[in-house]
């Protein structure tokens, strides 16, 4: 288990940095198929996406979206934040093994609403953008630390 | 399986609708956990959850943005269109149970780049919004038809 510690409001700083990095899996584009319902084969039938521009299967572009969220919500601000926005735009594909590093970057406080404008761009391992976004979350008006959750393992059948 | 069938650019109409409907379950909320990383108690643990204003599990605001991804890549445009961006407002809590209904309009073309912007919202089983947003998307330039991808199972162990 992790724990996980929220920036307050007061606390955040604008040019305040965060990263939180993943590489896709196999497994990955099963279980957003899966979760998302989206089984367009260009992200599940190997055989099918050789034919196409890409020439391998490629992740569903809003995977990348979840580790930008996920970024948001374990690194900065973190816990207790609200996740009121997300701007995204989606550059470049990405295939199993690229490893994606989420760069998070506050670039603006509203002292009236209490909410902050995060830059959310993701790179991948060759320092190339994927995507490149903005997202506006008012975080967590305390500092708090908690526990992150238990998740039960998930596994996925062969498919022979 | 499910046939896909892409709409292609010059069949496309302003106007043109097509809907999308998920319920949210537990398995959703581990196996999104699971898959972006986001490990946030507020998702996961119900003894957490039942503390905070929400009194409950929530869903990731991503998870909703995957059904609009869902939505565009299996219904309007459908398969082989490019995903350029994404736009959103998250505006309500999803909690299990919620039956949510993605709703796309076509609302601008642009003849030059061949994309399209498309309304993306998405309602709850009361009619409430929970996000809305709008997404740029290329279609594919020829109608084409095949075969969703097949999935594996994926099962989740108990967590006694």
């Amino acid at each position: 288990m992790t724990t996980l510690v929220s920036v307050p409001y007061d606390e955040l700083k604008v040019g305040d940095t965060a990263t939180y990095t993943r590489t896709l899996t196999e497994r990955d584009l099963i279980l957003f198929a899966t979760v998302s319902g989206d089984h367009n084969p260009i992200h599940i039938d190997e055989e099918f996406a050789s034919t196409t521009q890409f020439n391998e299967r490629i992740a569903h572009g809003m995977w990348t979206g979840s580790l930008i969220s996920a970024a948001l919500a374990m690194k900065l601000p973190g816990p207790g934040g609200i996740y009121r926005g997300q701007e995204l735009k989606f550059l470049r594909p990405v295939k199993v093994g690229d490893e994606l590093t989420v760069q998070l970057e506050v670039l603006e406080k509203n002292e009236r609403t209490k909410a902050a404008v995060v830059a959310t761009n993701v790179v991948n391992q060759d320092g190339k953008f994927v995507v490149k976004g903005k997202a506006s979350i008012m975080p967590n008006q305390e500092r708090t630390e908690i526990e992150s959750g238990k998740l039960p393992e998930v596994s996925i059948a062969s498919m022979t």
